[in-house]
């Protein structure tokens, strides 16, 4: 039997003092800490906890397998990805048999976050206890960068990763209101043509490293060609409301940021 | 010029420890505390802080004009409420001239929070600051409560106010992958019935009071007729995931909880 636990920790969009007073306390006491990180990068959840973490902390990198983009239909890339995952599974449970392992993830974990692959894994082996606490999303950071509310009244909101291909982007687009694209970095010129054909790109915002030191907000007509990974592309709901708030709104997005 | 100003704070989903770490220091220290509510009931943002408040505060309810539903498009209902909204815009500004006010959100308040009305006006008349800090929204909490990851890969994520119409519902529902439905209660057999049409219901989850002391989490085809204000209805996402993943997710959803 096992006397340790995994816990994955959502450590929201990047400023520290937007983490849950939960997964500050076990930050701060950790002694084993896991983060996933392409070879050569620090890592972005890595990076959010610096300063945070136990003097007495051991660190455990896992570096996916691929530095390069493979197509993810190939089967070399399954196949490696498909490894990776079982050795952390296996190495991480090891640890949790004799104690506490924390996993860092960046915003929430269970919302596109790499830690559910190996989450699904622990859980159908269930050889130690997995526990997985919420976190503010990156796209929750990022709207809050650009100082307009998200969704109003009976607003409905869209979430797409731009890996998605031009057509179903422009499918999901045609009737959307609110509307948030993860995973920007190289879609960004495909995103700006869609939104563009779509007539919402005089509405739309892209937002760098939302709350983070280094963060950038931009409206998308002004955003240059190329951007990182960690970006959101946001076009804020219009919503039901008094005429007067509607008014106010507008002149909001127009005048001030 | 004031010397104070207008903090509203993103509460999160329900358990304390899910509150940022600024929210929690704000909480604790504040002087004056706002927050909405319904007339005679305690208000879900003031249940949520039971016992972090300092013992000098001063609270201050804001509460809503109407206790009976009445259509949003009646006059008298957008006139009752446009009043109510500018009587406390006024209120706040004149405390925050002098002080720091904390006003009280669910969630995330960008986020089909009440305080975007106010906050509209605020920032329109211009008179004191006015900051808002991102919280977990519910919906985060209320997929963690059911255990399964929400988004993978590829997968679109719509989040439906359940006070949308049938047929607009039914649109969205049609194409979707995640699905979250917002604002459940009274609406409850109408999104059961949406998700039935469309082959769903099976995969469809009901969580009340996500994360707070009287969660509630069940298959949707076991829910009752009724249920609270406060209740998401939730559709895990399938995604692109290795086959052993997709397999160990379909069992994980079925087995376990
Ligand atoms: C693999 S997904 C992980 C999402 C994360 N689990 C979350 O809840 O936000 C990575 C994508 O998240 C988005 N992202 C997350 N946090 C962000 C932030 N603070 N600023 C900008 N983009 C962010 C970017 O679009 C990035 O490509
Ligand atoms: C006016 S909206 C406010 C949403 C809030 N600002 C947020 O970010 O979640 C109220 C709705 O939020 C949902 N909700 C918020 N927190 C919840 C929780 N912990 N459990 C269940 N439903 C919740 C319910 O659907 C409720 O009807």
């Amino acid at each position: 039997m096992s006397t340790g636990q995994i816990i994955c920790v959502g450590l929201g969009p990047g400023d520290p003092d937007l983490m849950s007073v939960k997964a500050d306390r076990l930050l701060r006491q950790s002694r084993h800490v896991a983060y996933f990180r392409k070879r050569g990068h620090p890592g972005k959840a890595r990076q959010l906890v610096n300063g945070l973490l136990h003097a007495q902390v051991t660190e455990y990198p896992m570096e996916y397998p691929l530095t390069t983009e493979i197509p993810h239909d190939d089967p070399r890339y399954v196949a490696q990805l498909s490894d990776f995952y079982r050795d952390w599974q296996q190495r991480l449970t090891d640890l949790a048999r004799e104690q506490d392992v924390l996993v860092l993830c960046e915003g929430d974990p269970f919302f596109y976050g790499s830690f559910m692959h190996l989450y699904i894994r622990l859980r159908q082996a269930g050889q130690v206890p997995v526990h997985v606490l919420p976190g503010i999303p990156g796209m929750v950071g990022c709207w809050h960068a650009t100082g307009v509310p998200m969704t109003w009244g009976d607003d409905v909101m869209t979430v797409l990763p731009a890996t998605l291909p031009d057509e179903r982007l422009r499918a999901h687009v045609a009737g959307a209101e609110a509307l948030v694209f993860m995973k920007v970095g190289r879609h960004l010129p495909r995103i700006r043509a869609v939104l563009q054909a779509a007539g919402k790109l005089d509405q739309s915002w892209l937002v760098i490293n939302g709350t983070m030191a280094d963060e950038q907000v931009m409206p998308l007509r002004e955003a240059p060609e190329r951007c990182p990974y960690f970006a959101i592309v946001i076009v804020h709901g219009q919503g039901r409301r008094p005429a007067n708030d509607l008014q106010a709104a507008g002149s909001l997005v127009a005048l001030d940021l």
